[in-house]
């Protein structure tokens, strides 16, 4: 009996076959990557460190996409249309532009418009459903890992915001302080008070506290009746094999980590929150985020019918450039990366002139002559984000690769856009108050009856 | 730079030494257990089924110790001494026994007299501590896996009542209806369920309002301002490898298995209770419980002290066994492998007499002759644990193993002792009304000031 229990426990005969055919998946793969046969012991030259998750979304178009690294070689930035294919989603064509406009019988948002959210899931049928009086839900979020947040980082904030606004439903924005716990070497306290800062700013982005609900995951997982029950519902359908296949996790991982992916999921179903949906758990969701999202919401998709809840819709942006090029996504630990929400006009002037990659020729005589490359010019990109006109911007755009506008007068748009966004942007978080903070974040009812 | 990124982030030299070392291993252990080499594909005829985890604590003693399963091919039961050595743990000698009559002024438990509680960690600590006039608090749990509870189950609530009551010290006692759910084919709802009613068995133990806290996890991580911190704060500092070790955990099973440990762990720190204990992150547990969960804690006491917490102490019983023998822990699933608390006094009578194994000899005159013998005899076993008359006991065991008592007799002394005890627990059962539920399972200060 022992020796059975032994053999049937420790399933060495299925144990002795996988981990051949990993081993040799993992010579393929560092043959294929290196170029030579693996020998024990004896790494490449490349390898430089052992830091972070396997790779997840690398294909041999080189890009780099995952919730950790955002990377390619391209100067224009990642190839966004092989993402689509690569991860399944549906571009944004004009047809979905059009029906939303059609439906909401407003003017689409400009990051509509210019391909800055550029793909979705399922957002015809939230649309079908809206037209039947069926309601949804937004859900967005932050991972707090700084008090501050840079421009880039309103992105989200602002689309979200917008689609609030025209289709007036419930908003729900999760603040992963734990997960930037787990993955960080900081206190949890630290965490928690980068999480109320960092509520600040989207407070500041000017969301109505009658229609949305800020939480911290670390004070929220103790406040709710709903919450937790859906992140163990998540952790029971899902295998350390799958989050290994989804995240690049590995072995070494902390068990935090690796179970962390439910507690991104948790909020796309309307049970995590009871205080709003009235216990409902029909409601549909539609997740705005940054592309690089999207593994946690495939996994969410993937559970969602086995526990009885809907898939969520998504809408997908583009990375927001780096001031030193569009290969990288901005870092919040680099000052000099990209703007941030604390800078002043100084600064920003600054950083502009001095840090904004520029797409311009290298004397004024050549760009007047060739003109300059809006392509990869960071400027030009940032103003695509903030100058709502789209008129002034192609004449921008006309005129730059003309050469009739010079590097200068482009970075000269930019600076006079966003200095006085931020300081109206820093003005306004001024006035988020403790009480205003304790308002949004509070679990309570939101002005919708469900 | 990308190539750069996935060597980096594959760690794949890393991994392929590792698969390579898991591979040899598990030929080694294949052929160890198997006394063949293994094959591809030729699985032994013993191999008749992979469930479960991988094995813990098997040895080439050949007895298996873990949270799921407890098996020994010895009639006597597992070899508690061979444990205390293996589990690196101390054996509750005579003068541990002395110490504790002596520091609390009252006679130590049979359980403690009788070596059912027979294995401990730091307990002469908590007794330096208590003799200091520093307080601990105790922490016991149950897995509600279905309504109805068995004798067995009672063992760790009686002792830890008793030390309740000769401690003076609070209680918090952990329903784990998320561990159920995750393991279990069971709805959430119905593991809750069990979990209240199994609340109402624990409460008719008899166990003080004032100074006890139960709680289902399903539930209190909604309600606590500090259960899910110390739940991340434990699942920061333990990797899979760790619980693959501890555990058997493997790559197909869920994440939320995966990561529960940490919830079992974490009612071991005074923080996850801040309502008892007034914030205060320094008082110490002790936790009586069966061996079988010792996995648990010794994964808590190499976390603690690197989050700032104190380790639990610990006190460990021998298993129940089973009517049909001690080769086994009792199955709350097989209704006559024990006397379950729901059992009338009909079913208590025929389950002994007609299951219990016998250590008495097959006819009457060759029992006379040659007497029975009380290592083996189940009925004998379980008066160790519930009669409470150290002579009447003592001279039972005297008269079975010299053939002056038979079978029969003594049977019907345990059927005497269990048929008022039990009746006794159903008639206190009834009086626990949802109120009184409430009222202990509802977050509060208990009747101690921190």
């Amino acid at each position: 009996i022992i020796l059975k229990i032994k053999l049937e426990r420790g399933c060495f005969t299925n144990e002795i076959d996988e981990a051949v055919k990993l081993l040799l998946q993992l010579k393929e793969t560092y043959k294929k990557v290196t170029g030579q046969d693996y020998k024990s012991g004896s790494p490449p030259s490349e390898v430089t460190s052992t830091s972070g998750n396997g790779p997840t979304a690398t294909t041999e178009d080189d890009d780099v996409v995952d919730p950790w690294t955002v990377a390619t070689s391209n100067a224009k930035g990642i190839d966004y249309d092989k993402l689509i294919v690569r991860f399944g989603s549906s571009k944004i064509d004009q047809e979905l532009i059009d029906r939303i406009e059609r439906v909401t019988g407003q003017r689409p948002h400009h990051f509509l418009r210019r391909g800055i959210f550029f793909s979705h899931r399922d957002m015809h049928q939230i649309l079908d459903a809206y037209e039947n009086k069926k309601s949804f839900y937004l859900y967005t979020g932050r991972g707090p890992s700084s008090e501050s947040m840079h421009v880039g980082h309103l992105i989200p904030f602002i689309f979200t915001k917008w689609l609030q606004e025209v289709f007036d439903v419930p908003l729900v924005i999760q603040l992963t302080d734990d997960e930037k716990y787990l993955w960080k070497d900081l206190k949890i306290e630290e965490c928690y008070r980068f999480a109320i800062e960092n509520c600040k700013d989207i407070i500041a982005c000017g969301f109505d506290v009658n229609k949305t609900f800020i939480f911290s995951d670390l004070e929220y997982m103790g406040e709710s009746p709903g919450f937790y029950k859906n992140v163990v519902k998540i952790q029971k359908h899902v295998t350390f094999n799958q989050v290994k296949g989804i995240f690049g996790f590995t072995d070494s991982d902390c068990i935090g980590k690796i179970s962390f992916p439910a507690i991104q999921a948790a909020p796309s179903f309307s049970s995590s929150f009871p205080q709003i949906f009235n216990g409902r758990k029909d409601i549909q969701s539609l997740i705005p985020c940054a592309i690089d999202q999207d593994p946690y919401f495939r996994m969410t998709r993937d559970v969602a019918p086995r526990i009885g809840h809907s898939k969520p819709a998504l809408f997908h942006s583009t990375f927001f450039p780096a001031l030193q090029g569009a290969q990288t996504k901005m870092s919040a630990s680099d000052p000099n990366s990209s703007i941030f929400l604390t800078d002043t006009a100084k600064q920003i002037k600054n950083k502009i002139n001095k840090h904004a990659f520029s797409g311009g020729k290298d004397t004024i005589e050549e760009h007047r002559k060739f003109g300059g490359n809006t392509d990869v010019d960071v400027s030009f990109m940032y103003l695509t984000f903030f100058l709502e006109d789209d008129e002034k911007l192609e004449q921008i755009r006309k005129d730059y690769s003309s050469g009739a506008l010079l590097t200068g007068e482009l970075k000269k748009y930019l600076i006079d856009i966003l200095q006085p966004l931020i300081a109206a942007h820093q003005e306004r978080r001024k006035q988020v108050t403790d009480d205003v903070i304790k308002q949004f974040m509070t679990p309570r009812k939101l002005a919708f009856d469900f």
